[in-house]
């Protein structure tokens, strides 16, 4: 049994490397290297897998898991730019890629053992990505 | 090959566990164990699986698999109340989790042997559980 | 200018008229008269139109009014039963047109007078009302 | 008739004005104000009111409606800095009733005089702004 | 007060005018003049507003304006072709514009004298018409 | 890591077996079979899943995706029609199921080795298929 849960928040970056030039950048990642930052609405859904516990009828409170994701990830992301005010993206490139891994990392460490986590970030409405931990391993 | 239908049904529910005192209930559920009830407009997404039928170009005619999710799962839970009206709640609690395993079973026996059954039950636009019928074996 | 905000809530209710027999009842309002109740997720999107603050460059702060509808209506509604736990509908059949005028009246209640207000309570996500107060006056 | 085009743009933002402290500026636009800028993926909704040409059963091409939004409002605002990038922010809050009202004259100067315009800009899924203009008369 | 309904068809059409060569049409009308079809997922929202009627709390019943939608429009359109399977098409070029008047005329015909009507008709995610009428007059 | 891109096109179908009278055609494909076509705004998700580069932070670039998507399926499929305009549907019937795979051989084809491919293909609100090529092999 999966469940999942949504939350939002809004922030801004860039697509930009230390170590390459200004037109290598931009060759890279087009409009998304633009030096003054763009921003979007990110969507992140968290999906949780486990057993159903037979005394509550759940796999986790819903109203918990959400608790964790607005503390570990809302809190620390909404209304800030990664690039400048998140420590994990000093040396990271905050494409959708690298903002799931991070989130990934900050919702498992809060984690009961027992479940499995997989988390899905909506960039735009058409642009998502999905990490499940299995590069960590 | 994966073929997916979208129905819902509208149905009230009260989280609550008969053996507990209204302060474990509450301390549980939250609000979500209120006395008078509340209610979801429950979007079910029906997910079957197999191989494309060469003589039709379907895995399953989505008509019929529409007519087993309205017969099976709406027409038995909409406009109910999970706790007083439907016998399989009367001693399980009405979670997400506990719905999608019952609508799951009722679709399973309905549908033909070579194919496999996922239930995706979006209880709010943020809330969403799926069941892929593993418990059972 | 106009400035909407979406919220929500979740809340079970009944369409019954208490002074009608049950045939009647079930004659008028169908299933949405069934005696155990059924629910749904509310969507409320309150509109307000007034002149652009030049210093702020705000019709209104969203954040204070998303505070007034989480107060007046979201907090009042959320997880209750409209026909048993909500004072206004006592002798009011909690119609989603009758909901919109109650919510309307409470937080136009708390608007500044220059601000005009339009309610949008959508139901399920085919049935939605709109009221904009000219009952009122 | 009234027909109506929707587009987006993704972009970065701060409200925040120069004549106020830091603190002042915290108090009225809270974390919006926060330094290093967030961002939003904006959808704009732009509504065109006139008579049917019997020609065409057209009130106007979409095809060209979207062109003019394109070109004057989102190859200008998309993956750019509200405050940093755009002139007529330089000294104006880039609040979503602003951003409004800036793409209303830039869209309006490029429609037939005979057709009416309205501007609907949403910030996030839960905030909107409509402008129709009527300021500037 | 307003109510509104939402439905759905789909139907092939093709934007072609009958005295214009194949040049002409392909100019005024790009890819939608197309020989061979093309189609939409129509998603019409009827508006409909008068008073609440205090005996039971509705404007219009919605479940019989879903009905006059259903047998009126829905039923008529759906899985067919505008231009060859829809007489009021024969002469009248089936935009959205044109799909929305005539949709119009159909409820019209079926409503209350004493309610408003206004009909907004989605093509696609994008492009959306809305008519109430004022043309007939 | 997964990522995905979601496009659209609109289209013109028939399910129709040449081989087959019309009544048989119509009783296995109901107002599908109907002769003079209908239409969906087809909404295609790819999936593509691998390793995120380091050097990038990226997958694959999602603009690099969109457009092989663009490409391959929408430019090719857009105010077509399946039966009539497109060659691989010459004896193979348009089921959502057939697009879904014939879509996923053309993407493939342009994706890197390296890369895992999952198409998902919306036909309508609520009706959805998913391919992962599975039976290519």
């Amino acid at each position: 049994m999966k469940v999942g849960r949504r939350e939002h928040f809004n922030a801004a970056h860039r697509l930009f490397k230390k170590e390459w030039s200004d037109e290598k950048n931009l060759e890279i990642f087009g409009k998304c290297s633009n030096p003054n930052y763009h921003g979007h609405n990110y969507v992140i859904e968290t999906w949780v897998e486990g057993p159903i516990d037979p005394t509550t009828g759940y796999v986790v409170d819903l109203k918990i898991l959400k608790d964790i994701v607005i503390q570990e990830v809302c809190d620390r992301f909404d209304h800030r730019n990664f690039n400048l005010d998140i420590p994990e993206f000093e040396n990271l490139i905050p494409t959708a890629e690298n903002i799931a891994v991070v989130s990934w990392r900050l919702i498992r460490a809060k984690l009961p053992k027992h479940l499995d986590l997989v988390v899905r970030l909506h960039e735009t409405e058409n642009n998502v990505v999905e990490y499940d931990g299995s590069d960590e391993l």
